[in-house]
């Protein structure tokens, strides 16, 4: 029989990080001790207030299905809590409730891209943004980010040339996964003012708008003539360290939600009811939670961006958000001699056990890339580990 | 400013069910009391032997990602207990756990379906099959049912009729939503035999295959050359009482399952984590649980089905399988002079508060109709509740 697969599916693409993933375990069955850098997962349980309210909902007989968009309490304490932070306006029809953030990404390309629509996203960035643009037909245009003073900038000559090239959709990222840049607010007010001027309708993946260790918390959606034009990607996964819950929600436009929404209908129906209680609980209860987990993850950057920056020929930022790192790496590939960076990765994995992704897992290499980088994750590490490893690694590459 | 809208999202169908629900719960709001046989969710709790499994998950910190096919020890424990009751071979390869069952509709004809295919889907039949066609390019095929005896046939002329036209892909819903229906042995065998000798791939949509009251289980999954060829829509939400923990399945051939969760990995990353363990300690504990559940059902059913058929103009089958029941109310509305069964519908709600679904809300009627049905469901309403609304219905409808 011939089981013919859909010709979409040539197109569609994946997170190569789980290859690293994958790697790293079956090292680890030989014996090998394993520094899982590479992981954007958290090794830091959900906070207890959040998981009493879900298991009480559950055992209160919340198991049946909820509306598509979400329960109304949710919907509209996250309005609230979202209006606060970002200073503009949102009700609950402003709000999805989504079995992830991620969701967001392919229903907010479904929703407003057509086949042959160029989107502008950001590269080094999250492959799933690539991936989806271009299993739905449409055209990536990326832009990539340069180093300055003592963080990363957006190229913004590779965003005009988008703009004049006839891109009409945006994605953004602040809080950057995999570069932890955050934006300095000329910067963010230039990228809103090009929105403006060019229609653009626009993603903003906020998945990290809550892990911040210092500065004032910067949504494109809060500039003017944003709002209207904006879907948040908000998800409860890292404040709360409920990456495994699968929940998140979007907030945007009344009109574009309804859209959201529909798509739900077909794919899930709702998210899971009695977790979205625990979510409730988290956002109305106090912040101590959030706030050690804030704590926990910022003792590992300091000593993270520490121990890279003593390895000769390597330069890494300290940055106000995210968790995580994207060193330099050139000084010491060319040190060694290596000509690609996933050389340098298992060179590592092999003979200190130290895990990371690399530039490859985080989109195509733009033309003219000269600098060599790789990711470091540490939400999934603890600080003596950290400590351990990073001396394994200093040691094998001295 | 425009927030333009793609032009795909004229071609997103949507549950009309879900509007039944709103005019219910609006209606209740002004004091009358409805008697809910519109919802296919249901009002008993999920086992406590599954809650206590995903609470103890939870609380061990199972509140990080799992792999995207699901934790594995569910995957094989599920490769086993379908293998067992579908006589067929299957192993943890075979098996892509879901956010529930739903998401096995859209991501099967996303892996399969190129854009212009032919699919022969059931009509009446769950919307979502119809939506998922035409959203994606696809050109549907539908095929309606026959009374026959004592229950509903195929229109085996219907799906011949589509195979010569080209149709190469079958969704088909044993255990159907709406009409109940259950193949008879020899229906089934016929549609293998087509499928075989058609060269098709299968959805078998399995959703109330252990919402069985009599009969032997059967499965299109289990006949000869069918296993390669049929992905199976396996769900958690029936069985156990999970509707709303939004936990499934897709188990089929391994070369189908890896680009199905390719898709759940640009989707949603993985399903909820902790509620695996939950659902695995549901397949590996007692009976009693799904025993109970199946016992509540029967008992409504026979009040149900009874209650139907003692009103005149209206004739119900009694079906082995399902939570539903698709009563032929032809005589009632000739009866009553009404042209539209939306008709009776609100007529009935409103004066009753008996509160059901209708031909309207599982497809467009078919050319040459000319029976009128309505759809109950009885998964969502306490015996006593039929008994009270069904007597009122009796009253009004006298």
């Amino acid at each position: 029989m011939t089981l013919t697969i859909a010709e979409r599916m040539n197109h569609i693409g994946t997170e190569t990080a789980f290859a690293v993933s994958l790697e790293a375990a079956q090292l680890a069955k030989t014996g090998k001790k394993i520094y899982p850098f590479h992981l954007g997962d958290m090794n830091i349980i959900t906070p207890a207030n959040v998981r009493e309210a879900a298991v009480a909902a559950m055992n209160q007989g919340k198991t049946g299905y909820c509306p598509t968009a979400g329960i109304p309490e949710l919907r509209e304490e996250l309005a609230k809590d979202v209006a606060r932070s970002h200073k503009i306006k949102l009700t609950a029809d402003n709000v999805s409730i989504q079995p992830g953030g991620k969701p967001l990404i392919s229903k907010f390309i479904l929703a407003v891209m057509n086949p042959g629509d160029q989107v502008l996203y950001p590269n080094p960035g999250y492959p799933i943004y690539e991936s989806q643009i271009e299993f739905n037909g449409g055209v990536g245009v990326p832009y990539g980010f340069k180093e300055a003073g003592d963080g990363f900038v957006l190229d913004m000559e590779a965003i005009r040339q988008g703009l004049k090239s006839g891109a009409r959709i945006f994605i953004y990222n602040n809080y950057q996964n995999p570069t932890g840049a955050s934006s300095p607010r000329q910067e963010i007010e230039e990228l809103a003012r090009l929105c403006v001027k060019h229609d653009l309708v626009v993603l903003s993946d906020e998945a990290y708008f809550d892990i911040r260790y210092g500065g004032a918390p910067l949504s494109i959606a809060s500039f003017p003539g944003m709002a209207e034009r904006t879907l948040i990607l908000y998800t409860f996964s890292k404040k709360f360290a409920m990456t495994g819950w699968r929940l998140g929600a979007g907030l945007g436009p009344a009109k574009l939600i309804e859209q959201i929404s529909k798509i739900n209908v077909n794919h899930e129906s709702c998210s899971n009811h009695f977790i979205q209680y625990g979510a409730l609980a988290g956002l109305r209860g106090s912040d101590e939670g959030p706030r050690q987990i804030v704590a926990t993850l910022q003792e590992r950057r300091d000593l993270l961006v520490e121990a890279l920056n003593a390895i000769a020929g390597v330069r890494c930022f300290k940055p106000e958000a995210t968790f995580y790192l994207w060193p330099n790496v050139t000084g010491v590939m060319k040190r060694r001699g290596l000509g690609d960076v996933e050389e340098l990765r298992k060179l590592c994995l092999y003979e200190t056990g130290v895990s990371f992704c690399t530039r490859r897992h985080f989109g195509r290499p733009l033309p003219g890339e000269t600098q060599q980088y790789v990711r470091f994750a540490y939400s999934g590490i603890n600080a003596d580990q950290i400590r351990e490893g990073m001396a394994l690694l200093a040691k094998f590459l001295k």
